[in-house]
């Protein structure tokens, strides 16, 4: 059970550290950690967010831990020495293609989103991002035209095996929950949409106990407003995954509580609280661990299979929160050690 | 003052009607109405959503009032043949490359929003979408790979010329509200997003009364949810601002009120409400019409300076809604034909 802990830069560290000791405390056999340098820490230490080592340390672990990168200081950088590209290197080094980004709201945090409570609280729902392709990863440059003005580019495209891919982990988490995928595109404007929605389509007669539908992302951008508890599992690609995730964590209300993987194929995975760096608290023990620590529980369940110790940690978490305890982002006064040891005591 | 009115489909031609009712009613010098036939309906009677009769007419025209297109009996035709080519075909055309799009609670309607009611009455914002460039215009295509499967692709793009003429509509603009600006991005990923941050930072420099941010797509569909209220005016890119603009729209609660403008160079514009056709409640005298009258407003206000008529609009809507005359989408039980009395009775 090699697993390579990177925390990176601001809260990483502090919340990465209440994490292990959650981890630890399973007493699992043969855990082995390896830490690794990510982010504007890598470059400050090494000169680059992801150095060899680190990349070295990942290839060999079967599954990674990571607190978060972004760094004020590094924000006059070039493009590649950014803090950033350490999570967009690891993700195409290793192959980390399925973003899995579950959103719920814990029971008695109603209250806490912007949504009415009764919106907020039917909330569970699922999004899986497609992380290896799209906008991201096309060529992509800055001319300068005949003219002397500047022309920057990006090109998006998909394959039909990028999103086969995917798709098969959209339908099979469908599968595992209520039987409902919708698959997120822009097929009236763009064709990397076609050949996105022709592919689930042909992938979804594998599959016929999943009711598949289609929504236009900005239709999806309304509709996780208005009803967000209609969706069980949302399939997407990279981008429309980044902007509609981050949406739908927020409708919950509380970033502080979520956990993400992304996994390749295979049962290798990264695991990673979707909150930031929050450089702004960084040090002052006020961030919130859960995230990180309910980031371990999809760890040992999606690269270990280990459902009883990942349902230990969320019973847990869940326990410590029904029990009022409450970091500065829920309002409450306990600070990042001390939610540490709150879980621990309930595990 | 001579008017194109383009209806559409679905229920476009209904609330069309109404509004046109209370254009003709303000008893305007010179006004001169034009029909033109636009998206699925243009198809049956022509063989395309853009006839060049329509097309003419838009051109010889000041301004367009259009209702809505889409039609689900042309989901089988090829994309260049398809209703909201109409859409894209006229914003093309006639250089429609900034698109208004206010979103605010009218009092007393804060209860309508999935959002808190707190939270929803505080929205008072105005997106600036570009809307002729972007991943929507560049080249595109799908290609048969080696192996013989497909691969979809489109270009994402800007120049600084498109930028810095949506960048002084988005100034202009906050300059005429609360004096803040905040520019959306993926400058962390995209080198259109970079020429997009570098260019609107040089406008930046014309405009020092304005209060310039910066966010990151992501952050901003977060932003949106946690405290929409925040924002005065945003300025972002085409794709970007379908998605944030939907999303906006949902959190005012009741998008049969929102109204938008699509302006070219000078004063022509094209205006429209924000829902689409709903084909499923057309012709059934159910469609709230006070989203088009609205866009009624916007066009008198923007095409032809009569700010007076346009205030007096946008009173007899706040009127009419004030007095309780709601249609289904408000859980009332007004028609269409009624919601457009009881607007003119307060005109
Ligand atoms: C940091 C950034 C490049 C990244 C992304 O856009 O993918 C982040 O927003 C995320 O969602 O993990
Ligand atoms: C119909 C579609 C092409 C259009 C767009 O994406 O621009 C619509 O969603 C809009 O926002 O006006």
């Amino acid at each position: 059970m090699r697993i390579a802990v990177f925390a990176g830069d601001g809260i990483g560290p502090e919340v990465t550290r209440e994490a292990v000791r959650v981890l630890k405390a399973l007493d699992l056999p043969g855990l082995d950690l390896v830490e690794g340098d990510v982010g504007g820490m890598a470059w400050r230490k090494h000169g680059h967010p992801l150095p060899q080592a680190t990349l070295d340390i990942a290839h060999s672990a079967d599954a990674i831990l990571f607190g978060a990168v972004g760094d004020f200081s590094c924000d006059h950088l070039e493009r590649h020495l950014r803090p950033e590209q350490a999570v967009l290197g690891l993700r195409k080094e290793l192959g980390l293609f399925a973003n899995l980004r579950p959103a719920r709201v814990f029971a008695g945090l109603e209250g806490h989103s912007a949504l009415r409570p009764e919106v907020a609280g039917a909330i569970d729902l699922l999004i899986v991002r497609e992380l290896n392709g799209d906008v991201y990863f096309g060529e992509k440059g800055i001319e300068t035209l005949p003219d002397g003005g500047r022309r920057g580019w990006d090109m998006m495209s998909y394959t039909d095996a990028e999103v086969r891919r995917i798709a098969h982990v959209g339908f099979k988490a469908a599968q595992g929950r209520n039987g409902k995928l919708c698959s997120v595109d822009k097929a009236n404007v763009l064709e990397t949409s076609q050949v996105w929605r022709d592919t689930v389509i042909e992938v979804s007669a594998q599959y016929p106990d999943v009711e598949l539908t289609h929504m236009y992302v900005d239709n999806a951008a309304m509709q996780l407003v208005k009803n967000p508890g209609a969706f069980d599992v949302i399939v997407t690609g990279n981008l429309f995954g980044d902007i509609l995730s981050d949406q739908a964590s927020m409708c919950v209300g509380s970033i502080g509580l979520l956990a993400s993987a992304s996994m390749a194929e295979g049962t290798k995975g990264l695991y990673e609280p979707i909150h930031g760096s929050a450089p702004d608290i960084a040090g002052q023990d006020k961030a919130n661990p859960m995230a990180t620590i309910l980031s371990v529980a999809m760890l040992l369940r999606h690269s270990f299979g280990r459902e009883a110790e990942a349902q230990r940690i969320e019973a847990a978490v869940a326990q410590a929160l029904a029990d009022g305890v409450f970091g500065g982002d829920l309002g409450g006064t306990f600070g990042t050690a001390a939610i540490g040891d709150a879980v621990l005591e309930r595990l």
